[in-house]
């Protein structure tokens, strides 16, 4: 860029990620166009072991502590005092639950946004796949092809989703996203939130949005339910829901939020039996009484990317209670992860640059 | 309904159809209560043991001698002479093309309208499922549960849909629905069609079209493309298109539309290549030059509801091809089928009330 030794640029963005600098090389281009007076480090961190040994890496000190922004998954400097023009951690997950007991986590003030948002299309993929491949039988039809046999089922009782329930508990971009595409199908969505969202402000998706999904104003849901009481909770099971997307946060509250009476409720609601998708947390779904639930047809079927524990235990009974699928927590992976990463930095950038409120700013005290 | 012998309903409707009753008694309740005047008969033609039996019927000369109205899926009065008051047959099917040679097809003017359009939403959730089996891996996963193994892969390389392109090879009510539905997931929508769209009007579906499914204004594609000949559809396939759904009816300039040189240019214009849904007819696609495709790795996959021919033989090397998904001939199923069509049916008793053009009325010339 020219210049003399003496000049050195006031703005230094770091990157130490986990992945090649070439998996987001088209965002990292458009980041560099439109931030030219950037210096740019990607430290390309190799895939660990295992988890303890992220962000166990050697960054040079002269670089991290001219640092201005940093993109890290793990990563940290030791302190906020090694990095004093440090004024943006950008996080390439969707929280900060594995740096929050870090100095600069507890003892500093420099802004921390996180990833949150990213994962909205390729989880709600993951759902209506599953829901898709159980209402159209999908695994019979692929055993027969490797059979090589033309087999036309006797009952082809096939039931599309026009007109059907999608009941979506914790409105967040996963379950939006799964909301716009279940629209397109013709289904109804209503929502279950923590919190009431009575006014059109509080139903606003407020962090990242991949361009194009979700449903950035909740409009979507013909009807909104909340509480954190189970009580809240079964009025909104009793509305005949025909596909329950789990995708609440692990909580006190929310551990077991769905057992014995839970599943009583959906199938005195709905005759036509409720499929149940949980791409949260396992422990979020009481599972000996999903597993009964499965075995006495309460509900019509389960889809689960999560169990409790992981992986399940190749003796554990849900393996082969009916009418379950199952995948070992793979619906958030997708190839372009990383890059996606980079357009809620590209955004935060921005926002830095023209004095706008940053997205996907971490709250210490709440703790996301 | 009180009244002595002497009284006749002015209208009569008379269903001969081979679903039971009580399969479509949502949409049939509907139509008694909106249409209370209408004497109404409801003849169950059990299931054939084969297609040849369709309509070999008996059904009472005194009712359809009376009939004004006439919901069948395959049979049909002697001749027009016998039915002096009919002036509306409804099919229960999407075509007529299995009664083109009985006399109230070639001799009569009695208006005659399909149930063309209530295809729509199960066909295009077969093509949006199979598209993301294919993406998702899910055979794998599949695979997987069936041994109780929790393998996340190694390669996590789910691509998932936002901004990839879909391109619809003839825009009826089936590319329509797959359009409204990839649009939902973030991908771009380009459509192919015989004919010209080049107004607003001409871009409208004018057929029936299931509530709340479709794109009634043909708003979606971002662009239109159009032809019955090779270089017409090249233009199209040079497109970088990521899926494109094959639904175009199979006539004599669609026979092997796509061939040899199109799967060439499909690869030539998209390096992560191109997985090919049919729902159409085997005949669209050259087999052997699709098997080579697959086996080249010029497409990235095919999934495919029709072969040719159909049951596709245990030894044909389509089975075997690599990227392949095949099922038997079942995506149009859907346990709402007759309900579906009675809305057609209610739709028509409205026009038909009111003096408006019948909906999906049938061409007897143009034989559709």
């Amino acid at each position: 860029m020219g210049g003399g030794p003496q000049e050195t640029s006031l703005e230094v963005l770091l990157c130490v990620l986990p992945w090649p600098e070439k998996e987001s090389q088209k965002t990292i281009a458009e980041i560099k166009e439109e931030f030219p007076g950037y210096e740019f480090h990607y430290i390309h961190e190799h895939q660990y072991e295992n988890r303890s040994q992220r962000g166990k890496i050697n960054v040079p000190e002269d670089i991290y502590k001219r640092a201005t922004v940093l993109a890290t998954l793990a990563w940290l400097p030791p302190s906020a005092s090694a990095v004093p023009k440090l004024d943006l951690i950008q996080f390439f997950s969707a929280g900060t639950n594995h740096v929050s007991k870090h100095p600069i986590y507890t003892d500093s003030e420099i802004p921390l946004t996180t990833a949150s948002g990213i994962h909205g299309p390729q989880i709600a993929e993951w759902v209506i796949m599953m829901n898709l491949v159980h209402s159209h039988n999908y695994p019979y039809l692929y055993d027969a092809q490797k059979k090589r046999e033309w087999r036309s089922r006797e009952g082809r009782d096939v039931r599309d989703a026009v007109g059907q329930r999608v009941g979506i508990l914790g409105y967040g971009s996963i379950g939006r996203q799964v909301a716009r595409v279940s629209q397109a199908m013709g289904s109804d969505v209503i929502a279950y939130t923590a919190s009431p969202r009575k006014t059109p402000e509080s139903r606003r998706d407020k962090g990242f949005i991949v361009p194009g999904t979700g449903d950035p104003d909740g409009n979507i849901p013909s009807a909104w339910y909340s509480g954190t009481d189970k009580g809240s909770l079964h009025e909104f099971l009793r509305q005949k829901i025909d596909l329950l997307v789990v995708c609440v946060p692990l909580t006190k509250s929310t551990t077991h939020f769905l057992s014995t009476s839970e599943f009583a409720v959906l199938h005195d609601s709905n005759p036509h039996g409720t499929l149940v998708a949980n791409i949260a947390r396992g422990g979020v779904i009481d599972q000996p009484a999903l597993v009964k639930a499965l075995e006495t047809k309460q509900i019509r079927g389960a889809a689960l990317d999560v169990t409790d524990p992981e992986p399940l235990p190749a003796d554990n009974p849900l393996w082969t209670a009916p009418n379950v699928l199952i995948t070992p927590h793979v619906s958030g992976s997708t190839k372009v992860y990383a890059d996606r990463a980079f357009q809620v930095l590209k955004e935060n950038l921005r926002r830095r640059r023209d004095g706008g409120k940053l997205i996907n700013l971490v709250d210490r005290k709440r703790g996301y």
